[in-house]
């Protein structure tokens, strides 16, 4: 409640000066900002004497009872008993010129003589922050959801990319979000804006200024840029800058915006900015708008792929295989992309060190390399050769040393499901890591990296049990592929029991002397050909295969559970593994579900399992069950280059694909 | 065809050079685009010894029959007469090393010698050109749609903005698409983008080139710029330049895409851009993409109001009336804007200089003011006071010397009608010109403004008669009010028939000797007041009248047609028009229905009708008529500054408006 008694009027006027009873005019300035109210203390101003008082107005300036909302008569003489003792005052058109709007109160005695007037020179200024709530690219003028979010397609808030990419080429690995400049029109391209709308006078009242500011969290999380009419544009606020003074101008003024991190355990991804109107120092206004920095998102194998990525190996043990993978990948209507050995120093497990994503703001879309904390020889690959313009990296590492599990072939993410009612329309991540139950000797996946991926919030990660694996990833016992269900996939899991039933049916129709991985060498020349009836008689092998399976069945309530499925969802492929002699389990032959997802093109690990009339019985069995579904099988001998080096074609490549159609601000709710 | 006979090789290898049967190996270098056909007249490289042909294929190539499309067997050596005389070669993937694929085509003698063996060395090229066809913000890759336009919210087709604002301050009225550069960041919000994508082997092979091309026509209506990653961007096509070579670079390459012209008389708005790939200076493959420039689009009463301006005269004669308005403008949440004298050097016809409209693309939106031609004492205030960042300017103007149908009072839009079946969702422009039946002294809109408004084509114009008035403006005859209906506003027309209606139901109540336009004068001191019965014994009027209402009927008749309404569409307010000397009508009294419509609130010029009991008989009527359909009327006094000038509060006022919600593509089909 202003207290125009307690403030020093900007002139005096004295009818005369010596007599206690003179007739004082008392002349103040305020500021009135565009609709919204200012309480004024009216009755405190009465001097004693008074009896009625008069309110004079000058332009559009409304005079209101605080408590009853009723206007107040203006330009006639009200006893004070009817008057409010509390009014305020509202313009709802800004002012074109200085104090161009004013109150006048004059209080009467008795005798309907002047006693005192004072008057309220008032200049009404509108300021407005605005940003794209409604989410459409274009930023709105006042949307009442600015300073808030709503998830959905009838939802509201505006969205901030992380400018994780790189538009120009800097010299060292740089992203565009570590420069306080923004460098050139492409850059320009993946921030948001906010305006600041000020109309009012052409110039703020003298003592008056306009503040942005953040809270210093925020400032950590973003930078906002001015000068957009210049070439380059200048750092407001980011990390060690909370607050700025906004420049005089004439026109609305256009801000850019870039986010700095992604969601993280510490960061909800929502970000606050204030507009402060101050005059004299004190805060007269104060308007707010928030952000959302979109979260960064996997692409389940449903999704098309784009550009296949595999390393060629400086010995060129997978030559063969990468002209072999470019004809599936060419009629999977996608491209194969050849990583030289300059650049992966013979890491061939493109699968392990990233996992290719993207994020998206209205208008905008930019993918993104999770780069993992495991930094073999394709540690420099993302930095090198994915990352440019319009493809961002985001990485997560610690002091923690990466194990196995921290490869990404530990990391997928199902196709969208719906849990008891409650949808996942981007699918679920899945990764693998231990069982409360084991003590000893535990593998997870790093704690920065699974709370980066559970703050990401839209694709709810689960994870699951593949410390039981050697290598510990769980593309070696899960996969989904593309069915023409309701759900529009199934999810195919290995299985140790399936391989016993079709090694013991080839034994029972007489083909107990057909042979596995048939012509195949172990490493030191070990030749690897067992028949069925051997592998059926290894007691020590069947024992280890039933605790793995019960393994991969636990994994299999689990993701029941988790992903809303039914048995009808699961696919069964026969799989046999071996212990690695520390309990954990190995592949026995090459590993069907570690397979390449290309549309409805299987790029599946050769099994070399037993033949009947030419015919290997596992691929058999394999195209049985998936043929049915559309799927085209493609089995392909990847024995040396990878299945030796205790991986799969799978974990040999990785898969870049087009987003999800839906944007995650809609479909996630 | 290919003939590889009429090309020189770039080896050969001659077993035995002075045989005439000498054994010729003869090597050749061909690029392939990928996913495109390349035909080869296989038969006709045959020497004439030859009865036997075996293909061999390195890396991902098909080799099929032209017309059966069956993949011929490679590898084998098969008799001339199974080979089709013609087949295709095909890649589905991009070389990632230069010459990584080559066919060989080895001819045999009956005696399976080998006569002659053509070798084609391949480089698979990617190239692409693309652009934001969906409408999402995005560029697409790829999409089926990128060269084709189609209205409709399941429409498609990449749209482009005149980028016809001024986003930094230039010395003089320059606006930012006279410029050859990118003048900043702000300036580049107002691009569409245009992506070409070659991602093949690093290096194009020698001899290669990608050019951007397009006709002498587009090249005038657009420019294209490259080099992004610097600050400004370096103009490639535009006026004088058709076409560009492309540089090598190793990434997709982005460019930016402005409109320099409006759709109009000849330019339907698409224009057309190709992309070639040449090698030895014959063209491999050509892509193609189109835009369409986005239309310049009014905004009709029944969109909200956002600002109204109005020029401060320098005589203070409108101050009352400003500081009146400006209430009425803030309860319809709207501003006023007030023009100083300095910049309308005493043309206070706000309404006539300018129409404000706007101009969308997906994810960008410009107020566009269209500057008539009129071009008096509010000529320069368009350009200096509403070109900006975001508020573009386009003009039309020609030798032909205005008249006063050329003012904007003049241009009207309606709001969205359905007409016979046909969907006008924007409404249809209404603009006012002369009938065929008048063959003297006829007025009509300028062409070139004319052309330019049927050329924007999605407020497929209407033109009616405005020359039988003397300023000859329908805003002095019709106009539009939002109305709770199904079709959502009303038309409301003149009618001096109600006038008279009015004024003889006054009469035989016993009011003729009440007093029209009491106590106001014309120019020289001459008295305005007039008695009811004064007016209705006035026979010269009267017939005046009966003729001005012909006209009005008129009128009636085409809108009715037009514009697909009913009787029940139309409201008439009363208002008289006497003959101005020269057979036109000038308003009686000032006229109602040329009014500001706010939301529901109306800024009514008062009338100064006969009184009843204190009440102004015209005010009534129209609160009759008006207000049961929510509307609020403000007659405001307007008779002093604009009726003595022949105008109303109307034509001294302009309003910019929200932009219709829906987007012009998915609106119009």
């Amino acid at each position: 409640m202003r207290q125009l008694l307690d403030v020093t009027p900007i002139a005096t006027e004295s009818s005369d000066a010596t007599s206690a009873s003179a007739l004082q005019r008392r002349t103040y300035e305020e500021v009135l900002v565009m609709g919204q109210s200012m309480p004024l203390a009216l009755l405190r101003l009465a001097p004693s004497q008074a009896v009625s008082v008069r309110l004079d107005v000058r332009g559009e300036v409304e005079v209101s009872a605080l408590e009853t909302k009723q206007l107040v008569p203006l330009g006639v003489s009200l006893p004070l008993t009817q008057i409010p003792e509390r009014v305020y005052l509202l313009a709802r058109t800004f002012s074109d010129e200085l104090r161009d709007r004013s109150l006048e109160v004059t209080f009467f005695n008795v005798n309907n003589r002047e006693l005192t007037s004072y008057k309220l020179l008032l200049t009404v200024l509108q300021i407005c922050l605005d940003v794209d709530a409604n989410r459409d690219g274009i930023v709105d003028e006042n949307n009442p959801h600015k300073a808030d979010w709503k998830w959905g397609a009838d939802g509201y808030g505006a969205i901030l990319l992380v400018n994780s990419d790189q538009d120009i080429d800097y010299s060292d690995d740089k992203q565009d979000l570590d420069d306080y400049r923004i460098n050139g029109l492409l850059d320009f391209k993946d921030f948001s804006f906010l305006v600041i709308r000020r109309i009012g006078p052409r110039d703020l009242p003298s003592g008056c200024e306009l503040r942005l500011s953040v809270n210093r969290e925020t400032s950590r999380r973003i930078r906002i840029f001015d000068e957009l009419d210049r070439s380059s544009g200048h750092e407001l606020i980011g990390p060690g800058r909370r607050d700025a003074t906004i420049r005089d101008t004439e026109q609305d003024l256009v801000l850019a915006v870039e986010g700095l991190h992604y969601p993280d355990i510490d960061f909800d991804g929502l970000v606050k900015i204030d507009l402060t109107l101050s005059c004299e120092h004190e805060q007269v206004y104060k308007d707010q708008v928030m952000f959302r920095v979109a979260p960064w998102i996997m692409t389940p194998n449903t999704l098309a792929p784009k550009t296949v990525y595999i390393c060629r190996l400086e010995d060129k043990s997978n030559r063969k295989l990468i002209e072999e993978l470019r004809k599936i990948v060419g009629k999977a209507k996608a491209q194969l992309e050849v990583v030289p050995p300059s650049s992966n120093q013979g890491d061939r497990w493109m699968q392990d060190e990233i996992e290719i994503g993207y994020t998206q703001a209205p208008g905008k879309l930019m993918y993104v390399v999770l780069d993992s904390p495991r930094n073999r020889g394709l540690d420099d690959f993302p930095e090198e050769r994915l990352l440019g313009p319009n493809f961002g990296l985001v990485t997560r590492e610690s002091r923690e040393r990466a194990n196995k599990l921290d490869s990404f072939g530990n990391l997928e993410v199902s196709p969208p499901v719906s849990v008891n009612g409650v949808n996942y329309p981007l699918g679920r991540i899945v990764f693998g890591g231990t069982r409360p139950e084991i003590t000893e000797d535990r593998r997870r996946m790093m704690k920065v990296v699974r709370d980066f991926l559970y703050a990401q919030q839209v694709q709810a990660p689960i994870e699951v049990f593949s410390d039981w694996l050697s290598v510990g990833h769980i593309d070696e016992f899960m996969t989904f592929v593309p069915a023409p269900t309701a759900k529009g996939f199934k999810l195919i899991l290995t299985s140790a029991d399936q391989s016993y039933t079709i090694l013991k049916q080839l034994e029972s129709d007489g083909y107990g002397k057909a042979i596995l991985r048939e012509g195949k060498y172990f490493s030191r020349g070990r030749k690897a050909d067992i028949t069925v009836s051997e592998v059926l008689d290894d007691k020590t092998l069947a024992r280890q295969n039933r605790r793995f399976q019960e393994f991969i069945n636990w994994n299999r309530e689990v993701l029941k559970q988790e992903l809303g499925l039914t048995e009808g969802d699961i696919i069964d492929l026969p799989a046999l593994f071996e212990d690695d002699g520390e309990g954990r389990a190995e592949t026995f032959s090459p590993d069907m579900v570690n397979m390449i997802v290309l549309g409805k093109h299987l790029v599946i690990p050769k099994p070399y399992g037993p033949k009947v009339k030419g015919e290997c019985q596992f691929e058999a069995y394999v195209k049985r069950v998936l043929e049915p579904l559309g799927l085209i099988c493609h089995f392909l001998d990847d024995w040396e280059p990878y299945f030796r080096g205790r991986g799969e074609v799978h974990c040999g490549t990785n898969t870049r694909r087009v987003p999800f159609a839906q944007s995650w601000w809609e479909a996630f709710v």
